[in-house]
């Protein structure tokens, strides 16, 4: 198995990039091609001592910088990283693609190299979220800001299959995130996605509000991308603010620094709990590929992880299950409504 | 200064709610008249022993509960302590209305009993969350789910002045939610409203993103009530996930209870930053009166802050000078692109 890793993508590129490359190919025994400018990923590659056939590079000249604009940058830098990368896995030569760069460009490049799957109008990340009890899925966190019901529906088939094949979950539950726990509650967007997820056969247990994210009543929950969007933001941020409180209190205690002793074990768990470093990068559901984005932030760790992600999802054979799914349900509610999947041409605007 | 308080609203009416009301009387020197079962009320004022002519009761017989649906309650149960509540404060025979019952409901018949302030065309509330930097101030929470950029440009006119009136902030600065910090991010919804509110006199500094909020680098964050709704129940989700994340870390380590006890000062200052009580009720703004809308889990301490702002609110003349900042607003803009504000009458569609 061959997984084509951005060597420029995240915040830490190309150093942490390329240690948490080589943490995979020793951990996973995966090849990993390295994309990016090949003098420094070949000066990186010496000075870490580690070599192995597994281990490659492609070069590319060009690299789409975190905050360039999506679009634009996708169609002018032809020789990125991102759009070099993601035609190997178009063109064969390699069978996933795993980048912590700019989101919105490899969505963009993603869903214009590779395709949208059969019958999927437009894709989504999904990404994994601690709660009280293990994890929960959370799709769309920014692919798809202005969707229509018929996208939701679809990130609830694909994100719900996710949750089973590659995160091990049983009969998860699908909720969507909605103001209320009532059927009559949201916009009418939100009412016409409730009913499309209803038709489905899915465990759809219909509205959760924000509430419920953390304390892990649902399984899978079904957003708009800028909801989701917010909604990840605004946890990690709220995640690091409580530590910093915290961190401020005890070390304003005489006693402090003595009790935060006794307690180190307990805070590594504790920081280990809300680390999304720990659950590998997001996939970008839909797209006729496996491509796995990684927080702009990531650290080595969170690399491997998203190696290890996109390992799973090759193994599983995940998209030819995706495709099955998609089209099994399009077949359910054509019976009942048809879903306007006519326009899967029209994929060219993905947002974020 | 006579304050009405729903004795009937709350997850724990109506002992809270008296306990609350008493403190507040005796701390801030308010009048307080309750609403509410008359006979459960006086029941609850023998048992404390308190015993004040500022502390009056006025009877209603029906009560909105948590779950009913807000617009349907509010014309059927004419006789709820809500409505009889709003319909003191309508006829001058109170100052300012507090409820920490069915926020939709109170949302509805304040809008309804009360009506707009001129040229608002939708109320929204404005809540207060913590940040690293002190407190910011985000609205709209929940009121008003499907806005136009009009009552966004306004919820940031009246927010700011909150903000500055009521929270003593020296020209703050006042952001839109959203995706990215560009410009050019967001819906088209956003993309207007971004406009309206650059126009505006408001020390305006553009996008803000979820990662932003509890950072403390803006001090009003505008949104949609959708969104607004989400993030706060998010917030207070994850906030007491942590909580118990480390509780659970803390009680399975041997030296844990040790460790804890020696840090049992800074713990209880941590989780007062994070104590939604202390910052009282959530007002209601836009109406043509003081509302102030508490959790549904309000304590009494949370019942007692929020009198407190109410009684902060009516200090300060808080409403005559809504009405002057929204004015100046609307005549400003009207030189430049008239706001659409002849809709006003068309106010009792208000959901949360």
């Amino acid at each position: 198995m061959k997984i084509v890793v951005d060597a420029m993508g995240g915040d830490h590129a190309p150093d942490v990039v390329i240690e948490g490359a080589i943490a995979a190919v020793k951990e996973y025994g995966v090849e990993v091609v390295l994309v990016g400018d090949q003098a420094r990923i070949d000066a990186l590659l010496a000075k870490s001592g580690f070599r192995s056939e597994k281990l490659t590079v492609c070069p590319s000249t060009e690299v789409i910088e975190m905050h360039d604009p999506a679009a634009t940058s996708v169609r002018r830098k032809r020789n990125s990283s991102i759009v070099v990368g993601l035609k190997l896995v178009r063109d064969g030569k390699a069978d996933a693609f795993v980048s912590a760069g700019n989101t919105g460009a490899a969505v963009c490049a993603g869903t214009l190299t590779l395709g949208l799957l059969p019958g999927v109008e437009r894709p989504g990340i999904a990404t994994v979220m601690p709660s009280l009890k293990g994890i929960f899925l959370i799709m769309d966190v920014g692919a798809n800001i202005d969707p229509k019901p018929l996208h939701l529906m679809q990130y609830g088939i694909m994100a719900e299959l996710y949750g089973r094949e590659i995160l091990g979950m049983k009969n998860p539950s699908v909720g969507l995130l909605n103001v209320g726990e009532e059927e009559s509650k949201g916009t009418e967007f939100l009412k016409d996605s409730f009913e499309l997820l209803s038709k489905t056969h899915l465990n759809y247990i219909g509205n959760v509000e924000g509430k419920h994210l953390f304390s892990g009543e649902c399984d899978i929950v079904i957003c708009d991308g800028f909801v989701g969007n917010v909604t990840l933001k605004v946890s990690e941020s709220l995640g690091e603010a409580m530590q910093k409180f915290l961190k401020k209190h005890i070390l304003s205690n005489p006693l402090g620094i003595i009790g935060a002793l006794l307690l180190t074990s307990s805070f590594r768990k504790f920081k280990k709990d809300i680390d999304y470093s720990e659950y590998g990068g997001a996939p970008l559901l839909g797209v006729n590929g496996v491509v796995i984005i990684g927080h702009g932030r990531s650290n080595a760790k969170a690399i491997k992880n998203a190696i290890r992600v996109a390992k799973a999802e090759v193994e599983h054979g995940f998209t030819e299950k995706l495709v099955a799914a998609i089209e099994s349900e399009n077949v359910v509610l054509s019976h009942t409504e048809a879903p306007d999947v006519g326009q899967a041409a029209d994929q060219g605007g993905a947002r974020s």
